[in-house]
Parts: C-alpha cells; structure tokens; sequence
C-alpha cells in the first residue's frame, strides 16, 4: 500500500470552513481565513532563518494567538515542532535545544531574559524572538509549503523526565495526533459550534492537542495565557466554552470559585487529564452535575488514551475508564496479562502511541516492545474493564500538572558537594495535588543548611521540581539490591 | 512502520458500550451486548460451514436485524463479504458468485426461489438459507474469533457494472470503511445519541455504511426492510431518528407524503447521495428547512467523497460540495489540472479509495493512477472549490439510485438474433430520476417486435434495467471512429 498521506489540516480546514472562527483570545478573533493568511507568511519567514523540512525548530513562548500561528507555520514548512516549558530553568532548556538539534529557537517577549541565557549555552542554534521573526520582511520567492504530510512523518518532539537520567525526547508524528484527534471525537462526540478552552499550557500535550483538535474538526480554539479559575469559569458560563482541558488542581480550584452557582448546559466536557484525582473532588463534581471526562494518558500516547465518560461517575469513580476505540490496553506482571483486579504495569497499543524517543535507541527499545508501550504505570482493570490507575511511573510526583521526576531532583542534590545521597518522593498539597520533599544524608564532616540546598536547586531546576522540605537523615531505604525504596522514605519522618 | 490495525469492531463497541441500543427494526431492539452474542454465535456457525479467514461469502438477503448479524459474523470470521443486489436476475446473481469465487452462498427466506436458481448455476459454491444457517448448532471447539484486524485486509467486494463488459468487483478494505466513518463524522459531527435511519439496502454502499458507521460512532441503527415514504416520515417525525440517508426519488416522496408538516429539530441530517438532483427538489427542501446534506460518492471510494453542507443550500444549489477532511479532489483533462470552471473528469484520492477491482488488473491498472481513482464522471469545480458534477461516468443512467450502465443492456439486447446494434440511454423520469430507453436496428430480414425484446431483457436483467421503451431505427450515430454517441440518440425520436 502507498504511504498514507493526509492534507494539510489548516489549508485543508480553510478550504472546507474558510469563515469559521479559528482562534479566540482576550477578545481577538482570527477566521480559518486570516489564520492561515498568518501561517503561511510565517513560514515564508521562517523559510528566510533557513528552516526547512525536517529541521527542527524549539519554540519557547506562553499561550497566545501567536502560539497557534507559529505552530501552523511549521506545519507549512514541515518542520519539527519541539516545545519548550517556560518554567524549566535555562540550563534545563539548553540541554533541551541542544539535545533535539535545532535550527532555529524562537521564544517571546514573556521568555526574553531566560531565552538570552539559553542562547548563551547553546551557540550552535540561532535564537531569534517573535518580535523579530514577525517583522522579517519574507523573501522574494515564495517558500514550497507543504500541501500534504505524510502521516508517518515527525510532527514534534516532546520532551519527558524518565524514571532516571536526562529527560527524553518523544518524536511524535502526524499520525499519532491525527489519531488522537480522531479517537477523542469518537469518544467525545463533536458539535458544530463546539468551543475548547486551552488555559493549559500548549507546550504540553494537553495545549498541543486542543490547537491540533480544533483545526481537524472546525471547531474553535478558545486560548487562555494562562489559568485563573474565575476567568475559566466565566468562559464556561457566559462565553459558550463547551470544553475545556484541566488537571484536578484547577478543577479544584475552579469548583471553589464556582460557590454555589452551576455551569450551563451549553458545557458538555470538562476533560481532566495529568494525574491522580482526589476522590472527594469528583464527589463534589458529581453533587454539582459537572460533565467531568476522567482521562489516562501520556506524551508517548499523544494524550489521552483511556476515558471515563461522565455516566460512570458515580459507579466508577477514581477509574480513568477504557481505552479508546483503536487503542488497546493491558495490564501485565512477570511478562504475563493479568486477570481484572490484579495489578501490573499498564501497556497500550495503538496508533496514537510514538514510534519512539529522539536519538535513544535503547530507551526507545526498552518502552516498546511488540507494538507495545510499557509505560511503567502501574495500575489494574476490574470486573467490567474499567482502568484504575494507582501509581504513576515508578514514583513520579505530579504537581500542579507537571511532572515531577524524583530522580531528576536526587540527581541535582546529589551533584551538591555535602550531599552523600538523596531520596525524593511526594507529599499531597491541597492545592497543587502533590509537592515534592527530599530526604537527604551529608557526607562526613560535610554540612549544609535545608534553605542553602534548596537555593542549590532553585538555581538549576524549575520552581515546581524545588523540595519543599529538605528532612536530613542518617541513611536512606533501600531494598537487598541497594535500589532507593522511595515508597518508604515517608516512614523516616 | 508496523502493519496498522484496528480492534474488530463490535467486540470494541459492545466493550466500551454494552448497553446502548445497536440495532432497531419494527419494533425489536438489541443492546450492543446482545448484538455481540449473536455475532458470536453465528461466526461459530459460519465455522461449521467451513468458512475460514480471507473466504468470500455471498449474501443474497433484504434489510432487517439478520443482515446486521451476519454481516458482524463475518467480521468476526475475518471473512470477505460479497453483498448481493437483490434486484438482479439468477443469471447476473450467478455470475457474480463466480467470479467472487465464493466459499458459501447465504440468502434469506425472501429471496429462497431466486437462491435456487442461483445455487443450480454455481455447482460449486454451497448455497444455505439464513433459516438454516441459524438453526444449525454450533461446533463444539470455539472458532477463532478474530479481535483485530488489519486495516488493509479486505473487508468486503462489491460489484459493480462497468462502461463495458461484465460487472467488476469493487474491492474495500477495513481501512477504506473505517476512514469512510471517521472522514463522514468530522463533516456531519457526531452526537451522543444520534440515530441512523437505513431504509437504503445494505447490499449498497450507502446501506452497508450506516451498519459500519453505527458501531463504530456507538450510536443506533434503526433498519428498515424497504423504503416507504410514510413509515420513513414517521421514523423521522415520531422516533428520534436523527439522520437519514436517500436518493432523490425518496427524498422527493418524502416532501410529497410529509405536506404541510414540518420535521422536527432532531432531526439533523437528509444525506442524499446517488446522483442528479433535480434544482425544483432541492428548492422545495431549502423551503421546508430540511438539513440536506447533497453528496458525491461511489462504490470505489466506499461512500460519500465530497458533500455539501445545508448552509449552502441556497448559494450553491446543485454542487455536491467539497471533498471530506482526508480526500482530495481535482478535475483533469488531457492529463492536466483544470483552472475553476473549467470542465474535466473527477479523480479522487484518500484514504477511503479501493485498492481496486477483483482480479482485473488491467481495470484495476486503468482506473487508478499514481493513487488517484480516475472516476469517468464529468464535473468542475467553481471558484470556491465547490464540486458540481455535469454527467456520472460516461452515459450512467441513475434510476431511483440503482447505476444502469447502458453497455450492459445493449450487450444483451445484441444477443439476440434478431439485433444488429443496440444504444441506451436514460430519459428523465418524475419519480425514478431517470429510466433507460434503447435503440436498436435490426438485422436483414430479420423482426421481433418491442415486447418480445422487452420480455427477452425481463428474463435476464434486473427489472429496473429493461428499458422503458424500445425504439427501432435504421442505423445509430457512431463518430468518425464507430463509436456509439449515446448522447445523439434521443436526438432520433
């Protein structure tokens, strides 16, 4: 069979719906029209900064109108989207750039100090900032935009903390968010007129795949820069958002602001990604009839790969529900499935699930295996296939949404010249679900105060990975093999 | 890349969504759940006929619940499934389970007589009633029921009538049916609840793909036997059926029946495909708000290619509209890619177009070219990209939504003894859209009067294929070189 192909989804979506609105933000509308207008005469200057297909381009930018066009720019000239989280620190983020090989890195005016000191470490790419790029004038020629893809062609590259070492990059293709678009309507349904609120970040999978939904299916992107529970909720409840992506620290919040009001019926999905939820949150969401959508899912798998439609709220709560319609979902221990209620890693298949991660062969090889993603979650099906999700991958600590990679942290801790060993685990927050908190023991002879250690971290990490307590400890736990027991570090205190 | 697949798939459905209602017809309804058991069951069945993975079935049966049955039965055997028109004679049936070379020849109780028929001409092939099919019981060893599938193995071959010679078989795989649902929900929408009407066979393309777009959009699909303009008004009016598909002749029965009445706001979508539309029709529609949806498809791109939304109803009357989310389109003529306005032949390209014909290379080689599917229809696209098909494939008489091909009446009408050339053409007709007349000259000193001829097209062609009138005339307008000018003859009279 010839190479699948796809058309370009926003020249495809101009041509069907060109007068439809595309893109809403703080009262700024573009149709599919001027938002295409945008796109191609940025990627005709982009093409002027020498991007070209396949090159890959990191983008370092908050959400904004600017966001939507930039990423559509890229899709005109092929080029490899790698988005950048702003709250990583400088080095975290050259270690990024540098680790993609990008062509080009582009960051906005919000990013302008931490972009120059990126810039710095990373003299082998050009740093240009939207400002620039957006008075360029294009060139004389007309660049090739790209009128078809290829849906097994590289799309974007995610980057991921793993359980250890450097973070990893996902690779990404057209494919796999073409999938995703397709399985999430297939499970959502979709209206004409339907409106998605991205107040999550674009440079997350969760941002990513709302801009990538919305052109697909017609509908329109609504963009939030960022979150503030009573700007979200008056979105829901004045301005016909029917959608909207949150993690449960948001919902949380966004349920406290509501007080004793109730959102209208033109809201049909509140999509809850990115980690454990409180049980008492879904109750009270239950209570006030919100359309909660509980999802499993990940960067390999394109976002949401499992969902709980709102009917199995009450009957199945905490459950994450089933895979969607081409994916496939098993739990596995010693190489064997598990029968309902047994515990295991969680696998999936499908075609949402990436072909693997940039430039690490073995990584790549180790996370899948026949077509299989062993994500290193750990969870168990019940009776009626139900997904329920007890442990993110081996101790990883979501805050706030991001993820929190406990080794990451001990590592840094580690390179501190006191620091003998570190252990690193969560702690639930009532706001931000969970914190990180380091236990650590100190060489002999060697001290070190908890606030010099955690400016220690502050310095190299983003805020959200800094420990909010620092507890000193003789020894830490570790099992016969010498392996950290991270799940026992709590019981020192 | 991996081989795509794709879960079988009722066995998805009725896991994601056992107790919604799967099919509905007079008054009897199956959950999902129950439709799976029965799929099940008769699969096991279908084994002890020794039906195995990759045979072709054919299946002579009118619409109702038995016909959603064992079609899913053959998905589970991973069987091919030849669906029978039946209007045609025992002699056209028969020639089209030979040339299918089918293991198993199932017809229902409706169609018994013919069967026999059918069965005395294809020693060959077994041939078994749906009666006794279904009382068969089950082997004892459960067979091998199929959980995936490959997105290009073949799913289905549907025969249809060339410009010449013999019928050929449309070959379609699991992967052009499944991005036929996916591409029809991203243009329709896709609502929680919705309800399809077939009152269109399933042994058509337009049938067949309500049975597969049902399961997989996890919505009802409400059966009909045969189309009845007020039980279908009824459905639509009283029980909920929110989307429909005709041709005009029904359509324009339908506005007819439903007189001054109104359809309600549930319902949401006239899908009308199969060819012409008369402008009076569509006025009358635009008038009564009726949410038509006007098409462009064919067997060869497994439904729907190209439709036209109702919000341009009115400014676009006539046009089929643009081709859906993952298709393109382009009108060509002498090899080249006409400007708008310009007329040309529609060729298609997507993810929905077949591999091609069923061992016939050389159509096969014909109609597709660098992945493009070279339609014969006439059209051209307006400035606006919208579609306006002038002429289905060289002289293709469309009558109440069956495809008469006028090459394979006059090839039967020139076998008779009495007959020198024979041309066919359709004339316009108030409820059948078109009919066929023919036009033959004799031999010398031979006669045969119009009824006799008549009756000699009655014994083996479908009904809706012997013309309506048989004029004689000395000699018919051939070109420069002899070929028939279809388009001259009523020029004749």
């Amino acid at each position: 069979m010839a190479e699948q192909t796809i058309p370009n989804w926003l020249a495809k979506r101009t041509f069907l719906t060109p007068e439809r609105i595309a893109v809403e933000s703080s009262g700024h509308v573009w149709t599919y029209r001027e938002l295409d207008e945008r796109a191609r005469t940025t990627a005709a200057k982009f093409a002027c900064f020498g991007v070209r297909e396949g090159d890959r381009v990191a983008l370092l930018v908050k959400n904004g109108m600017h966001t939507v066009e930039i990423i559509h720019a890229l899709h005109y000239i092929g080029a490899v989207l790698v988005p950048l989280n702003v709250r990583l620190s400088a080095g975290e983020l050259a270690w990024q750039v540098t680790d993609a090989d990008a062509r080009l890195f582009v960051y906005d005016s919000s990013q302008e100090e931490k972009a120059k000191a990126v810039a710095e470490k990373v003299p082998g790419c050009e740093a240009v900032s939207w400002g620039t790029l957006a008075s360029t004038a294009p060139g004389s020629g007309d660049p090739p935009l790209k009128r078809v893809m290829a849906l097994d062609a590289l799309h974007s590259i995610m980057y991921t903390s793993g359980t250890t070492g450097r973070p990893k990059g996902v690779m990404l293709t057209y494919g796999n968010h073409w999938w995703s678009a397709v399985s999430s309507a297939l499970n959502l349904g979709l209206h004409t007129g339907d409106r998605w609120l991205a107040c999550v970040p674009m440079f997350h999978m969760s941002g990513l795949s709302i801009l990538i939904r919305s052109v697909i299916y017609g509908i329109t992107l609504v963009v939030h820069e960022s979150f503030q529970p009573d700007v979200v909720n008056r979105a829901l409840m004045k301005e016909k958002v029917t959608i909207v992506s949150v993690v449960s620290a948001m919902l949380d919040r966004m349920v406290e602001q509501l007080g004793s009001s109730a959102y209208p019926e033109t809201f049909r999905c509140m999509l809850l990604g990115g980690g454990p939820v409180p049980l008492p949150l879904l109750d009270k969401c239950l209570r006030k009839r919100i359309p909660v959508f509980q999802t499993y899912g990940l960067t390999e798998t394109a976002s949401q790969i499992a969902t709980l439609p709102p009917e199995y709220m009450a009957d199945k709560s905490g459950s994450a529900g089933k895979p969607l319609f081409p994916s496939e979902l098993r739990i596995v221990a010693d190489g064997k499935e598990q029968l309902p209620g047994q515990e295991g890693e969680i696998v999936v298949k499908g075609p949402t699930v990436t072909p693997g991660y940039w430039k690490r062969e073995r990584a790549t090889a180790n996370t899948l295996r026949d077509g299989w993603l062993h994500t290193g979650d750990i969870g168990y099906v019940d009776e009626d296939g139900f997904l329920y999700v007890l442990d993110r991958r081996s101790d990883l600590i979501i805050s706030g949404g991001e993820n929190v990679y406990p080794a990451e942290v001990e590592s840094h801790l580690t390179s501190h010249p006191a620091v003998r060993e570190a252990g690193v685990t969560g702690v639930p927050h009532p706001r931000w679900g969970q914190v990180p908190v380091a236990f650590v023991s100190l060489k002999d002879d060697h001290a070190v105060s908890e606030e010099a250690l955690r400016q220690y971290c502050r310095e190299k990490l983003a805020k959200y990975k800094v420990p909010v307590r620092i507890h000193f400890v003789d020894k830490l736990p570790r099992n016969a093999s010498n392996k950290l027991l991270r799940r026992e570090l709590l019981k020192l205190l």
